[in-house]
């Protein structure tokens, strides 16, 4: 059993990561504290798993909503039938909601989490490696708006986070990857030996080796809480996790949500972070080939695409929310293991960059 | 002018407090932090004060939304549409809301500014005596759900409160009570001195004489904000500040929103609180009668009424947040200045009191 403590003060939590946590109750219970628990969870993810975090949930009276998948459930209209629900039950304020699935369903149930009376408790068990490396830290919840991802959400802490390697196993290989591309970005941000960790087992990791898969949800938390520590809401610091984001969501949003899979999106974006921070002179030719090499290797994509312009791929990335006065702050690299956040670069290289990875 | 400090932490911020105060680009200008501001306010206000407010922000780019009057827009559907203008425009993370209006305006705009990217700044500038001595301290902001008021919502701080006495002068009669409720409510609570000074000066708030307004504001605001300091999320002692609102809002709910303005019927849940606390033999009947005369002298209501069934008001009750486990918390006094939480009282008494108000 590894945990990783997340320490924000009176919102301080732990992540727990461990083969079969589902199954114990004592990893749950006691972060139930009303009588009434809500999962909520999705099509594929409920035949599962929604029975055996029931049965570790006995003695509460427990209720379920199951969505369809996909990220186009992630929005206000599905926020407003999550509130009918829970007002029609009623479920009072100390009820606690758990959110089992994906990113999508930890981003929708912590949102409505956050709202519902003005805030309850919820409990994260992510099933997918995305969710286990990076929407369990750090308390960012959103729906989508048809103008951008995540425009509309909240920081909300969960009372507890359950990482269970085991439903790591049921993902497809397209998912896993995408859970991949957000762990490698650990390592180019800040951890050059977790970067290099990678370099030599990617092969085990792909492979689902569950002492590797451990150790590779352990560290990106870690990171990732690192930062968050520093800077809850992200007027700073924290942007760094945004490393691949803002052309990465460009990308999604471009092709309409769930197309490209999020960790595909940011696997692209950090590849054309790397590239524009090559031809800015900021990193060197072996650390972009590196880069591209590792994304790669976890069957990520990393080359030219077809289906957006320069202009829309442009006037996406202007929606984003790191986006001040008119000011596009975009994360560079300076060196693996060393992102930065940047307004001053220049803007024919933004241009150029993405003219070339965009194919008309 | 006078200052109320909100004490909490890395959200505090003050409330000022004077005549004329939106008239005065140094209240306003400091606290808007980036070049975009986006006031939204209604058809009420708008034409009374939207250009005032306009000079005082000059030099920023200015966005006006404005919305229709009345407690039916305070929904998630006009959050919606609020998003789909912020981000039509669009506005950066660095964006300021300002909440020009009464309680809806601002529970809506403080909503919508809680969820904007997950958070932007808001400034509020309440223009009824309600919104200036309830909503301006203490962050909470909502929408409310078919089933329930302020179902729906968030803790979130503004960054400044302007009180601008000046606008208390054209409210009409109905509305000024329903705000004097709110402020009888601070002297039963929580301070006989100020109950006692507001039965000696009734006359003098009714007629709107300058200095009373000023005083009662800063009062009110005092005694919220030593309650909201010591409890921000309502966990505890914060419940006290809803003496009157569990049988208000059931009030409010069961004729439908707008049909009883919100003071009014708190009054009218005050004074049943009083009712069912001197029926518990918790409250002596002189206090009792002091509570319905200075009510009453308020020109609020304090008598039976008609149009609801015993058990529609019991059940629109029982969807209050102060429920948990299925207990209801009331909020019932042992004196005047002294409420207390209990959900230990004798449930029979409960039925009869409302029995009693509840003309079938």
């Amino acid at each position: 059993m590894k945990t990783v403590n997340i320490d924000l003060g009176d919102r301080s939590y732990q992540i727990r990561i461990a083969d079969g946590l589902m199954h114990q109750s004592s990893e749950l219970l006691p972060w139930v504290s009303g009588r009434q628990v809500v999962i909520i969870t999705n099509e594929i993810v409920a035949p599962l798993y929604l029975q055996q975090v029931k049965e570790s949930l006995q003695g509460k009276q427990i209720f379920e909503i199951i969505l369809p998948d996909g990220e186009h459930i992630k929005t206000l209209q599905t926020a407003e039938s999550i509130f009918d629900r829970l007002l029609g039950i009623p479920c009072d304020r100390k009820a606690t909601l758990i959110a089992l699935g994906g990113g999508v369903i930890g981003d929708m149930v912590g949102f409505a989490a956050a709202c519902y009376q003005r805030g309850v408790a919820f409990i994260q068990i992510p099933t997918t490696l995305l969710a286990q490396v990076d929407s369990s830290v750090g308390g960012k919840t959103a729906v989508n708006h048809p103008r951008g991802k995540n425009m509309i959400g909240a920081f909300y802490q969960p009372v507890r986070v359950i990482a269970d390697t085991r439903s790591l196993l049921t993902l497809d290989d397209r998912q896993f990857a995408s859970g991949v591309a957000e762990v490698i970005k650990y390592g180019l941000i800040n951890d050059i030996e977790f970067f290099e960790w990678l370099e030599k087992n990617i092969d085990r990791v792909m492979n689902k080796e569950r002492d590797a898969l451990g150790y590779i949800i352990e560290c990106s938390c870690l990171n990732k809480a690192r930062i968050v520590e520093q800077d809850e809401r992200e007027s700073g610091v924290r942007a760094l996790l945004n490393l691949g984001h803002t052309f990465g969501h460009a990308i999604e949003a471009g092709f309409g949500y769930g197309k490209w899979l999020h960790g595909e999106a940011v696997a692209m974006g950090m590849v054309i972070a790397a590239q524009m921070s090559y031809q800015l002179g900021w990193l060197s030719e072996t650390a972009l080939l590196r880069t591209k090499s590792l994304i790669k290797k976890a069957t990520l994509p990393t080359e030219p695409f077809a289906g957006l312009t320069k202009a829309n791929m442009l006037d996406l990335m202007k929606l984003d929310k790191k986006v001040e006065d008119g000011n596009l702050k975009l994360i560079l690299l300076e060196d693996i293991g060393k992102a930065v956040i940047s307004s001053e670069y220049d803007h024919s290289v933004l241009h150029s960059t993405v003219d070339f990875f965009v194919i008309d």
